[in-house]
């Protein structure tokens, strides 16, 4: 397409852009990108040549799962699925991009990160950027006023810097939420009881859940003189307390979002000197239930909980774990604008949304909550590092080997009769493999136990089943050996 | 953005040309494809008068999953992984975009299918369009040569017309791949004894699986005078035979391929009159292994199949279910290009695709196969549909329940109890709910069981344990509950 001097020329240029960079001792990530560009330019060139020149890489800011990371991310799907389940939730999907303008209006200053499909005719789309805006436009279009579902499923964010502070631009949320009109506070109290067995569960240590009412904080700020059309971008600079000190969150209000300078220190009072001056009757009442759950040992109020987003309207929540993990450079993973380091879950109350989306615009109260679920695999997948416990990616229980030559018939028919009775079973791929390889097979992989087939046994209508960690080796009858691969790998 | 003015005239003449499609009797999708154009401008010019007006759909050939469809979607899934974990698979997950060039030049003519992300700086991005090419890409990255993984996943194909032809524009695909060096036809056979066990758990009624060798073909072509360049184009034509008639494949080789008339009747020759000409060294060493795996009663040979996809270099297959379900209007979906009707799973060898990625063009011999899971969906919705049964959205086992008033307190600390000891619970969000409304709610879900709370109840120490079904009721101590409701929800 492009011309070929051209594009030669665009090539020595980037190469200089590289070259600099290097010299300059830029970051990792700033060279790696300007390589990409390059190896595209070069890989353009390798086409018109008839040479293939790949880059060979994910997109920026993604990545892939190898089978250990797949293995992990099954565990901790199970037990946070489990919980659900155990709650009575159903669960919905809904695609990965939407109408551009569902998404519009919903976000805030964070609409920039959207991704656009490009305009290929017909209808404009954007990739989801979260779970809740789809849900709600769910809701809305199917009229359904009652539901409680959980969603597992990938969101996309345009986010810069990327992977050294740790944000993919493609990750997972998993969210949990309660649509529909209830007493006061019982879905929420359920919410917090999720957030405190999940965490258990997944026995990350220590841990804590601040719980604050965005009813609390806009009252707050009015009565500090707030003006209104301020209340959400002051909530997401009060948000930052926890990782900036008072003095520059102060200075952010003031130089940044344009508040009085006293204003903000009326706000400071309340936050930093009169933390607990009012109790609410919601609060209480959200307490109360609490401690029939039996959570309130991790749960604390804190009036300088704010959380970044704009649709919430009552009670908000931020779990915490205690233990500082040191995060390894590309897997930080926050998975949400705005929640700190160390946060693993959040949610709240947001009962007007859904009523955004309908065209009388009926409300759906709903309250929800996402397990911070990257950050909860990096911290995971650092267990299982250090760990002396092999991370298996297959559940293979036998391996059906023959340490003579010429059987590979018997061992397949072998195989597919414990197949056939639902054994997890491995053959080789060879004609006639040897028999330490077969071993070696089992060792790297984990499989238990080795189905040996030799001439005598055959004969004998025996398989020998050696047990691969004790090297112990006994005969089988061959009409008992599912019974036996069974019992030992229960 | 756009001026008012303009807008409204926009409006009015797209308005025309809706009621003129409708005057004109036009299908129902090309009308509905121009309602949603209106509703969007319309939306447009209510955002300007600060009136909302929401087009509250999902994006065209695309759809929500509800939790039904979900419940179903996870047996399936169950079913199918099951049996990939027997054959000790692993899983690995990608990417929902890739680098715009690793796509390009993989798919031939279905190039155009591709969606693109918006270039809003930096590398230029595609959606996945199958699995099969990031596995490859995959593969050369991380320099695997031996993996045998499954992959499931959607993806994405801007296929025109949509969902009247049943095609969706995102849609799973369930992949299951065996890459690496080995003694011939035996994962292949594998590859087969895994769409049989599939096809017969999922108990989707009679089956076949054809099977055939793209060397056959190939050599075929070559017998007959076929061009090298056209062998792929000309494939792709053969394999609607199971489609069109003899004389409209043959029209489309000479008119639109432009293979000469003789040679055309030369390939009709080996397809319909000598379909079994040849006995191949390969074929015959493959059914020996289908043969030992016990499959070969639902596989045959067939000289006509040849599957649309460029990248095929050996055995190729194909499984179609015998009986013909009449497939509703949205949803005959089919997932790859060119599969035929009642076709639920297809794969085969490719060869030389991981070399494409490689830098030195290093090969990763590969065989797969891809299960036809949107197709298998639909079947099973529909057999939900007409079948007495009741599909189950949720596994709760109780409800927590109470007769009486002011019983909120003890209903959520039995319910608590309950999730502590791993039972699956349900209660009501109300203060003071109606028994009856309790009752409903189980009725409509299918909980079995109600544990029922009262004054008399929490004096003697026991709850009333209601079968939904059978009315029956029974104190049970408190001590035994969980004991009780696991018994009698196995």
């Amino acid at each position: 397409m492009a011309d070929k001097a051209q594009l030669q020329e665009a090539i020595k240029t980037q190469g200089e852009v590289v070259r600099k960079l290097k010299s300059e001792k830029a970051s990792k990530e700033q060279i790696d990108e300007e390589v990409a560009k390059l190896l595209q330019l070069k890989a353009q060139l390798g086409g018109d040549e008839g040479k293939h020149v790949f880059v060979l890489k994910t997109a920026k800011g993604t990545r892939d799962y190898n089978p250990k990371q797949m293995a992990i991310r099954e565990k901790v799907f199970n037990i946070i699925i489990s919980c659900f389940k155990r709650h009575g939730a159903e669960t919905i999907d809904t695609p990965v991009f939407e109408l551009k303008e569902t998404l519009t209006g919903k976000y805030g200053e964070d609409s920039k990160l959207i991704y656009d499909l490009k305009d290929q005719g017909g209808e404009l789309l954007s990739l989801r950027y979260d779970l809740t805006v789809p849900f709600a436009r769910y809701l809305a279009m199917n009229k359904i006023t009652n539901i409680k579902r959980y969603h597992i499923a990938k969101v996309y964010r345009r986010d810069n810097p990327a992977m050294t502070r740790g944000r993919y631009r493609e990750f997972y949320q998993c969210d949990f939420d309660i649509a529909g009109q209830y007493d006061a506070m019982i879905p929420d109290a359920e919410c917090l009881k999720i957030v405190y067995e999940i965490l258990n569960e997944l026995d990350l240590g220590d841990f804590h859940i601040k719980v604050n009412d965005r009813r609390i904080l806009d009252g707050m700020f009015a009565v500090c003189g707030v003006p209104g059309e301020k209340f959400r971008t002051i909530c997401s600079t009060v948000d930052k307390l926890d990782k900036m000190a008072w003095e520059d969150v102060k200075k952010e209000m003031v130089n940044e979002k344009g508040l009085s300078e006293d204003v903000a220190d009326r706000i400071g009072e309340y936050v930093n000197v009169f933390p607990l001056v009012f109790s609410y009757i919601y609060m209480k009442l959200l307490f109360s239930y609490l401690e029939l759950f039996q959570v309130t040992d991790k749960v604390v109020f804190d009036l300088s909980l704010a959380r970044g987003l704009d649709y919430y309207t009552g009670v908000i929540y931020e779990a915490i774990l205690s233990q500082t993990i040191p995060a390894p450079a590309e897997q930080n993973g926050a998975d949400e604008a705005g929640v700190s380091v160390g946060s693993v879950a959040g949610g709240g109350r947001y009962d007007g949304l859904v009523g955004m989306f309908d065209p009388k615009g009926r409300k759906v109260p709903c309250v929800g909550v996402s397990i911070g679920i990257e950050r909860i695999f990096s911290i995971m997948e650092q267990k299982a590092e250090t760990s002396s416990e092999k991370v298996r990616t297959t559940e293979t229980q036998v391996l059906v080997a023959s340490a003579q030559k010429n059987l590979l018939e018997e061992r397949l028919k072998l195989t597919s009769e414990l197949w056939n009775a639902g054994i997890k079973v491995e053959v080789l791929y060879k004609k006639n493999p040897k028999l330490l390889s077969q071993l070696q097979h089992c060792e790297e992989t984990g499989i238990p136990l080795v189905a040996i087939l030799g001439e005598q046994e055959l004969k004998d209508g025996v398989v020998k089943l050696r047990n691969v960690a004790s090297r112990e080796e006994v005969d089988v009858p061959r009409a008992d050996l599912v019974d036996e691969i069974k019992k030992r790998t229960l």
